[in-house]
């Protein structure tokens, strides 16, 4: 009669064996610089993952017609980014090895560095596709070279220039600007330049990496430096469906700090927009 | 000097007898499976309506040019839904019997059985508008057949297959949907069909029922089940001034939860709504 | 390196075999009359456990000490007493027949019953210690016999005269505290006369049960009915201390509503309240 | 079957002509220098007091033993002090004439002046106990002669020396615990010297005014300058219990800000308070 | 190594004398009617903008190229509407006279009135440029001719027909919509008309007062009166854009009520909005 | 007329040449394992100072009858302890060296660890006086040896055996307790053995350093790990007049999480208490 309750985002219940996408947690925010909170986000993902069902009317499928193992949240120690990364890149090295898609629940953004440093080692040819609010691209940040707003950064001193293609940029210095013209490919606001890069990235191993901030504040106040003037939920969504016709081998959501989010909308948002992730994914494998 | 004060919704003073159309609360989230709060709504439609003006800009009148009771929140008993729908169906029936137009506040969606019950007595050739994000076309939900999961099968027990158009529908379970094809009208999403049906419908005896959380999450998180990509403040108004001008015999506006709704903003949002409606209903009669 | 992760109050992760003491949650407050919540009380206080310590200085002793299974919470149909006292019936009936301690965490008060009509089963000699603000014995609420508002007097129902010990009590209708005169023991605001009773119930086989707004409103606000003038933290901990030198055969916690605790502090006062009642139960065994 | 709903405190629910008591609201709090949100108070007292039993405990009478009339609450024009004070005197004038109690909620501390003004002209006699953490006796404060910070200041200009006398107080400008050593009585901190001056007061006719900011901060976090250090909830009502045997003839009870208690706790204490002190205020009657 | 830390907007730390826009803040909200909270607007916009960046992408500027002294919160009376605007039209005449831009930051809207009065003495050919959800033309509001409420309508009696040109405007009584008729120009709900006045209104001395309600309530749900069916951010944005280009000698932006933003989105907007209103100033000087 | 406004604690506006005593935040909270929000702690009681008196009632004083600098809050690196300590132990040190008194205010727990390393390194004899909820004794926690958990641990790796005495502990690991026994003087739950460790520390240089969850979670919520069964606030008031008596050479107040404290009621008290605290250390100098 009595069983031993498991943690899990809603039908992501197979074992890691016969899963096709693993997704982990990396509850992390020791480098958000202003209103912490997205050590929550993975945590307020699961649990609330019950109030949605298992169908996606977008997509016309169930999230439990895919192999999904959900490896709850990895331990992390506050206060330390390094010993952090390493850790985080050691789980996504495994699950790429296996021939799985890690999919990584934020947690701040500094946390994509490690799955895309495991990626770049495994894919050469890698690509990133990033959408945000912010453009992360600073050289240092407070005097820190490993932070939320130097993540893109980091991520070209792997890949090198052109290898980095960002939507919905609204935000930054001057110089991440300046420097971003001739280094990657910045789609200033919106999607509009979306259908024109899948084309050329046809082929590419292909890391996404999506800060929820890129969404209007709006309809995501959750986060913890909301950005007005961003995207729909559905431009968003369609968005990642063109995406995921590409060849996705990593992919992370960040940013949700369900602290900041009184009402709950941005928690249920998130755990949408997962499930329709999840499937666009694994219905293009 | 000292005069009892009366609770209604803004200018809705009227005595019953002279009423074209009355208000009645019905504070119920009994069923509500994941956040309550819907049993605070009703009331919290009412008092908060005194931060709103009388007069529509959009119709250009004001709601006290019509004759309208509000008859207060009916007390229910928590923890029975066969009492409490039968409770319901009563007062939605003396009303309906009167010749006016029973305006039920939610609470959770499944008050608006009473009322559909009552006015398919009355009106064997009934029609139902539904507006919604969910289906809520279960059959049965944790076990239970009364259900806010459910309340549009238990409507279609009773008015049988075509009688049902439903709109925005953007969530549900994968077998509520496939059941939808075959037994009522599903417009997914949006509204897009909206005036199609409406020419059909012509002549028909009408009940709206209007799921607030049809609304976009981004302009009303105070609800339990807030859902991103719904229709937005504007569409759903003009979709009322044109369903109003069917031959609407009773409505209800279900599933604000004040209690999530920490701005006030959807329980302002809802009563700038229910006065447009009831301006509206009573502009075409 | 991935394995499931389980859901458990912190340190409660032995089998259920092993175990001497069985946490199950019952997420159910349909009857609850004015603000709802409890539900997500059991799911609160096993996410926040983390917060907290598994040693306790008061006792100088681990949790981790003791054989304890977390059965997390139990399905429940929302909407439907009856059914819901059945499930939560049948469980406490394995529990105790398997000679363990059932300890239901709430929910809302009602779910009490269900464990008292198993422990009435098999100890026909039971008596219950109740700690609560409330005197729960009206005969109906709403209408309804089956309410939070009626649980001790469903109790009564089954126990009869002289078997009931309440302390705290500081709310209810005049009728209660007129009935309880020749039904039950009523201490009435405090816990002024425990040892007394105490010295009288040693060898009996007693449930206790825990309604956490005994607890002064100051110290204790996430609860549906907060009331002042409450006793004080260290006072309930005494008071448990004592009762748990006497025969507890099974125990409940309920009431905490989180979502009335908006700075967190009742829920990590329950976590730790558990954490001291369960060491205090089993270090007397 | 449909009537209209009175809005009312629990139990209060006479015509004006019978009752020996008259509730009326002062939603004003348009001098609070800090955070406003007192002119909610007595609409949230009397919404909530729904959640709150008529009968009481500690004295073990019920509410709706007594005549009360509940005159709402009085509509009254922000930004404007002058004319707000004269609305409210012209109440208190009426009802005092007429033989009858009047219990003002506020709203801010400043509405006491309009019914000490009222009670001053018809009791030339007249006391003031104040209880409060702050001394109130500016002079002016930002500029303003009117003001919650100076509203026992301006009742001394009524009625002069030796008429005032403050308990609790713990808070205030160096002049004002200087001024008041000549002028008024005070007792810091605490009620420890009620019980000597409620000997001297007898016979007289007394207002009390009760700003709740009195209790700790702990017990009552809903109000604007919420004080640590404070009595608390019992030491209070044993207070009101004593000064109710004298000769009041008016009193009030305010500054709860209900928008700074989110859990809903400060408006439970208030309700419960409120039904204290009209039942031990018409016991003595 | 010791410095006393300035409070100011960022990036707006020059000082006085070398200014072309003076930023100041008046914390008012003594004669909101319905939820006050507007008096820490200007406050929280200042705290919050550390959580910006100085660049705009949208103009591709830094704010810091600009000479912007920013002059912190002025004190003001609680209370006193009358010594309220006698302060604040006292600051704005300064500012003018010293030939600089007063950039006023609520506050309620009735602060405008100040900035006007000042405006209207030094440019009596001044017309005004409005953008509100509130038409704001009551001649009195609750017995009282000074009001937020009427803000526009005191406007006018200084400067008379044709004179105030009024955009997004779509909450009112009808009186106000009646009487706008024959004395201002009033655009409902958006700013479609918008560039046809701009063209008229070329080479005229302009005030431009921003009201955020303007903006929808999904969007921007931090004010007193959120009002949906409003404009977006980038719709507002565009809107200030192209006002700019005309002669701006004063402006302001109000009612934001921070504690009604619970999330922080709202004051992030109007953050980023003052930096994008002030570069677009400045960069057409 | 316009004046740049400077940020400071309430009456504590002096230059730091002629101060006695230095307040500086520490803006920190990256260690944190649970519930961020400290970093905000010191701007929040700077600018909610504005609420509170100069005046002490209890101390008969006023805070400007001393000379004190408020540097404002120390920028400092998220994400890196050793650079945040090195930056927060420079400035304790410039302080020390010039025979002031610093006064940190957290941030988490860990920013004492600077000031005390600048302490012992002037102060050889150095004790500290640790108000807490918590041990802090850990060696590390979550791999980290640099941790709020472990800040008396990394004290005592400084000072040695029998220099540290804790006051209030009534939460850690078992081991921390144990260990406790032969390296510290710990007094658990409250103040008892205060005056009698106050003799033995007579002629020391003290550092006072206080963890603001020693108080009961009733009276002060807003923490990240609040807990139940501490002192009053009168009791922790008492202790830190008791104390001050001592040669207190340096101080801190930490662990203040605004974000968790939705009412302001603990920010307020911590206002208070600071402001008590100054009085109280200068007062003996």
């Amino acid at each position: 009669m009595f069983e031993r309750k498991f943690e899990s985002f809603i039908g992501c219940c197979d074992d890691y064996q016969n899963s096709q996408l693993v997704i982990c947690g990396a509850p992390f925010d020791s480098t958000t610089s202003y209103r912490p909170g997205a050590r929550f986000g993975s945590s307020a993902i699961r649990h609330e993952s019950y109030g949605i069902e298992l169908y996606s009317p977008y997509q016309d499928k169930e999230i439990s017609d895919f192999f999904i193992f959900d490896a709850g949240d990895i331990e992390l120690p506050f206060g330390s980014c390094e010993r952090t990364l390493d850790i985080l890149q050691d789980a996504a090295d495994v699950i790429l090895s296996d021939g799985k898609i890690p999919l990584m629940l934020g947690g701040e953004h500094l946390v994509s560095l490690a799955a895309i440093r495991a990626a770049a080692k495994q894919f050469p040819d890698l690509r990133i596709i990033h959408f945000d609010a912010h453009a992360d691209l600073r050289d240092e940040y407070l005097g820190q070279s490993l932070s939320h707003a130097s993540v893109m950064r980091r991520s070209w001193d792997i890949l090198g220039d052109g290898k980095i293609f960002q939507f919905g940029i609204r935000s930054g210095d001057k110089s991440e600007f300046e420097w971003a013209r001739d280094h990657v490919y910045m789609c200033r606001f919106d999607f509009s330049k979306l259908e024109e890069i899948i084309k050329k990235l046809k082929g590419y191993p292909i890391y996404l990496t999506i800060d929820l901030d890129v969404l209007d504040s709006g309809i995501f106040c959750g986060t913890g430096t909301p950005e007005a003037g961003g995207v729909s939920f559905l431009e968003l969504l369609e968005a990642i469906f063109k995406v995921s016709k590409l060849n996705i081998i990593g992919a992370d959501m960040v940013e949700l700090a369900p602290n900041l989010d009184p009402s709950g909308a941005s928690t249920a948002l998130a755990c949408k927009l997962l499930r329709e992730m999840i499937i666009a994914l694994l219905s293009n494998k």
